[in-house]
């Protein structure tokens, strides 16, 4: 089956709708992480502060949760967002940076993977190591594929209800029962930091035009891997790429997403 | 009138002095802040522990307060370096991010709009939020035009007894009598973000070169607004257009303002 | 000598162990230090909580803690890093950002320059503050040139048992005893921020890629120097300037290092 009519109109949908992506990110992430909301058509805001963050998601449209610079105040932070989020009915995505590496990270993510995430996306060992497999984690570095997080990844959706994305070379978006392959990107996309945060923001910006967890995930990780395609093709390195990657990301059309490859699994 | 040779004498005398500029801002801001001031001739510096704001408040030429990703101690922070700032007599700018979204923000811009501020640049919902009007604002997006702020700027200037600056599609800097509009930018500024930050941030280095901050403020958004203008010619994207509009501005010369449209409202 | 062939046999090992880098830095400096570290061929991870700063060290390869936005809490995670470094015997690098302009400032990077680092890389104006001699400087500017604080950086690193680099126009390296010089970069450096950062960051992956502190460091600083040569050749300004910086890091090879200008001084 070819995704890309669907891939579109969720994009199409994305831009009419411009949602207000409420991210509360690590420090590191921010700045691509806003560009590429921005870049793609939605509206990102960074908001931790106790005191205005259970307000804050109220007038969002999605939050994106990502403890890569966790600490105890942000983490708390992250909670209520998340429970608010829940409360309201309003999608909400989990990056488990670093989840592994060591354990206030582990048990951070896992609590937080435990308040009903909409989507949860990260790389194969912040999966196994949040699935309770395994340990040892080189901080954002994945040391496993994601075809070795698969199985996994499909049993922590089914356990938490949720659906995880797990990404590599080729990524995976499952529910526990739907699995879908997603096959875009370049390996220069790992030479830039914070482009899988980014990948997690595009997510909550998806789930905000596309009712379907499983899909919305998919679509937000084939755009920011072909746009990812497309900077690839005359950059001379990771930092012209990354401004190209955000250059792709505004200008992406349907044309441009013919190479989409996402597939059933 | 003609304003291109005294914005033009104003940036020569910035770069002549070569200010630093003490900035208190939020994490998205920071880095393109600090590029934008470098590149225009200025030295930043981002300082906010509570034991040592004060003591950078009487090395610095001007002071940045940015309430993007406020936090309480941060807000103690902006408090205690805006008094110095007064006591000092040095210049100081607060940039009200997203006042009018969440309570705790309105409160904080409020409050520090209260401790007289040389300059408060905003969109018109933050400027329209401040002046007590309404509410409503969707993070750092301005759901209302410049226009229709002027009349609040105005208010809120006499009131406060400081200059308000509105930025939009059409900038408005006025001190409550005088009113100068600067139609300089370019709309591909609103696909990055922190601009609006950054166009704060050459206030202040703008502040400590010329003695007028009415024409001060306008003349560091017509110069961010032609380098938009310019990095807008040949960039594809938002991406490469960040890294073209720091270009513009460090190359930023009497001929490229040939375009400053300041003029008297 | 020619250094040519040790300086890229030393990137050659960096590349291959492609060493995990523990950075508490600064947030100006966090988004520019990654991604030169990934351009390099490193793995950054920005870690700073207490409840994980140590655990965090244990897996890293080096440590590198930058000063540049301090705050007492991120401090004392500097402190507990540093020592968990020296009693694992890993390298750690320490950045005194700022180092002379307040009090605060000073006295901080003087405590934590106590905790034997294997390398202190600072401006002239920061090591003249931690050795003692000045005050005065104007943030992370340096008032003074690096030939000022030759003298000074021997005494230091020869009091401390450390490494000192003094960078500027020309960069110096020292442990007391032998000092070597380097001769690249440009002038575009200094208008690009946290460039300086940057390069302290590379010293940490160096330092995991070679024994001899004195060498690892100077290597270091010559190959971003070398990078920034490159950059420099076709940039319009200090944006596009960075990101050509970051490809010419990626891209490095045995051939662009002909222009290594290392010496004994």
């Amino acid at each position: 089956m070819d995704y890309t009519d669907e891939v579109w109109n969720a994009l199409r949908t994305l831009r009419e709708r411009s949602p207000l992506v409420h991210n509360i990110t690590n420090y590191v992430a921010m700045d691509v992480s806003a560009n590429a909301l921005l870049a793609v058509g939605a509206a990102p805001a960074m908001v931790h502060a106790l005191e205005e963050v259970e307000d804050f998601v109220a007038i969002s449209h999605a939050l994106v949760v990502n403890i890569g610079t966790l600490s105890p105040e942000w983490v708390e932070a992250m909670r209520r967002a998340a429970d608010r989020a829940v409360a309201l009915g309003k999608p909400w995505v989990l990056d488990p940076v670093g989840a592994g590496a060591t354990r206030y990270r582990t048990q951070t993510a896992r609590e937080l993977a435990a308040r009903r995430p909409t989507v949860i996306r990260g790389n194969a060992s912040e999966i196994l190591a949040l699935a309770g497999g395994v340990e040892g984690t080189r901080g954002v570095d994945s040391a496993h594929g994601s075809d070795d997080a698969v199985a996994a990844a499909r049993a922590l959706a089914g356990r938490l209800g949720c659906v995880v994305a797990v990404t590599g070379a080729v990524d995976y978006v499952t529910d526990g029962a739907r699995t879908l392959s997603v096959e875009n990107g370049h390996v220069m996309m790992t030479r830039v930091t914070a482009l899988g945060c980014s990948a997690t923001a595009l997510v909550g910006a998806f789930l905000a035009a596309h009712d379907d967890p499983v899909f919305a995930a998919a679509a937000a990780l084939a755009v920011i891997g072909v746009a990812g395609e497309i900077a690839a093709r005359d950059s001379e390195g990771p930092g012209t790429f990354r401004q190209r990657l955000l250059d792709a990301l505004y200008a992406m059309d349907h044309a441009a997403l013919a190479v989409v490859r996402i597939a059933e699994h």
